[in-house]
């Protein structure tokens, strides 16, 4: 895990972006057919936003449309001016392509130049692995500022042409769980900056001889007719496991920083769903910290999450007030999560 | 870019994978028309191995096959114990999967666990992104030791059941030009290592305000019929812009570690094409630096090729000899390049 020899690094603004309308369960029962009721009931998730239009099929914004807003909202808020930016990580499982990588598209949005960038390839703990590599880029001399962002556009997956009627309830479940947004944010090593000081980030594979929770494809030209569906995931293993593995990283971070459970004020669980979420939160124990949570309303949008929850947090958190965030990507059973300090 | 304040990484050892036979100008010629005379003239590729049989058009070999393949040789040729390694940082723009992300499953092939993971979505670039965040790793205390990573496989683009006679050549050229294959070297601080010390490394971003050079494109479940074309390249733009870039990046990581043009006693140059490659190598002007390329014989495998040129460059070095590689990878023109001295 992180630590922080030299300065601590600071949030010190955040902005997300989301795209088009709400969609909620009653529009989603007209297009796909899934009962708004067991929608509500087994699932949790009242609104989500998507980058197509889900009558029309058309998709109107791309994973670059949402970063750049996103990375400018922080930057407005930080009033930061973009040249003074000495990097930019970003973090999707979604890139709008393969090359050139998405980071380097929204850099030119936003006027950056001649400064290096990384793009993580992750579900949602890429968020967390991105700030992880945020806090060591800070570490370098003459590196001073940067912008870290998280996203992911679902649109090249969401088929909406067929018949909803024939589809299992795992399948359509994707179609309710789901959504698209980003977010990001403005982190400095300037001691003098307000804000959220990132004190520990732990990013972690633990996955040793356990098969994927969750597999999204890819096709290319050649992947031909029939190919292998493009998500499965394996809901079983991730009601097992996800808990225990969100409750396990909570402790861990605390007990790096030395927080006790009476010491923690927030907490930003796992966003996986309104009732997973849910869940996950009773099991972790600390029913005195104050739950972030946004999935219920910004639908499941991977990396953009931990953006939107921290957002959240950034309106209600009092100086010296402490949060932990955690994610668990069931892709392959990734531990990840981080411990913030109001200043 | 880095300097290295604490310990100077060592690169300990270098292995690499390359999948199936080595595919012949003659044999491309028979399968898709492209005249051997002139692939041998106009791209100056020998061979290049595929992950697919381009008989059958079957898939054979993944990247995670590849990469655990290339990591194993490193790990053996080290004689580092995989229970050692603190790190796995794996660089692609064509993962298997988007999720799990393929450095997991490589992970979980070697048997590791409980360990930090990143994996870079990038062209070439992405093999000097990853060993800069290497570099970076190294600097944490209780990491030592780590696995760096980079590969291509083309197979799920290279469509060959088409009519290739009414194939444009510069569509015709992806298929003479590409190749599959990963490298991996294990890196550690430790002193005593023998290998060669990482004294720099570049990557930036600089393609503000200009086109993509290259363009390599996925597709959904949703992406439908009459796609946009998979990949999508500038050569002109190439051949105009990298050859400069290359010396740009040459001389600054030169200048920054203070070696004399007569000082470098090899130069990696970037790996795009048998014919590119000499081009940018003369321009380079480093004329008694000996050249260290791959090309011609591993096609261009993307992330693996500075690993196939590591893997060559140390079977010749001698202690104290020193090399400079560099990439330009022209999807979003982003300069990266390393510096490295034997021990």
């Amino acid at each position: 895990m992180t630590t922080a020899p030299g300065t601590t690094p600071v949030i010190a603004a955040v902005g997300t972006a989301l795209p088009g309308p709400a969609v909620g369960n009653a529009q989603l029962e007209n297009t796909i057919g899934a009962s708004a009721q067991w929608i509500e009931m087994f699932i949790g998730t009242r609104t989500r936003h998507f980058a197509v239009d889900i009558e029309t099929g058309e998709q109107h914004t791309t994973l670059t449309d949402l970063a750049e807003r996103a990375a400018f909202a922080a930057l407005s808020q930080a009033r930061t001016d973009p040249r003074t930016i000495d990097f930019v990580v970003l973090a999707t499982a979604s890139p709008d392509e393969l090359m050139p990588a998405t980071v380097n598209q929204v850099a030119d949005r936003l006027g950056l130049d001649q400064i290096p960038t990384y793009q993580l390839q992750s579900g949602c703990a890429g968020a967390v692995q991105a700030l992880d590599l945020a806090c060591m880029l800070l570490q370098r001399p003459g590196h001073r500022t940067g912008l870290v962002i998280g996203g992911d556009v679902c649109a090249k997956h969401l088929l909406l042409d067929r018949d909803f009627t024939r589809l299992p309830s795992h399948e359509l479940v994707n179609y309710v769980l789901f959504g698209d947004g980003a977010g990001a944010v403005v982190v400095t090593d300037d001691e003098r900056a307000s804000g959220m000081c990132l004190r520990m980030v732990l990013n972690r594979f633990t996955g040793q001889g356990r098969a994927p929770g969750q597999i999204i494809r890819w096709f290319g030209a050649a992947s031909g007719d029939g190919p292998a569906p493009a998500a499965e995931e394996d809901y079983k293993a991730i009601e097992t496991r996800v808990p225990s593995l969100a409750t396990e990283t909570l402790w861990e971070l605390a007990d790096e920083v030395d927080w006790k459970a009476d010491e923690l004020d927030f907490v930003l669980p796992p966003q996986l769903s309104g009732r997973m979420t849910g869940l996950i939160t009773e099991h972790l124990g600390v029913p005195h910290a104050r739950e972030i949570s946004c999935v219920a309303d910004t639908g499941n949008n991977g990396n953009a999450l931990p953006f939107f929850q921290l957002e959240q947090l950034a309106n209600v958190i009092a100086p010296d007030e402490r949060a932990v965030a955690i994610t668990v990507e069931s892709s392959k059973w990734l531990k990840g999560g981080f411990a913030v300090e109001a200043r």
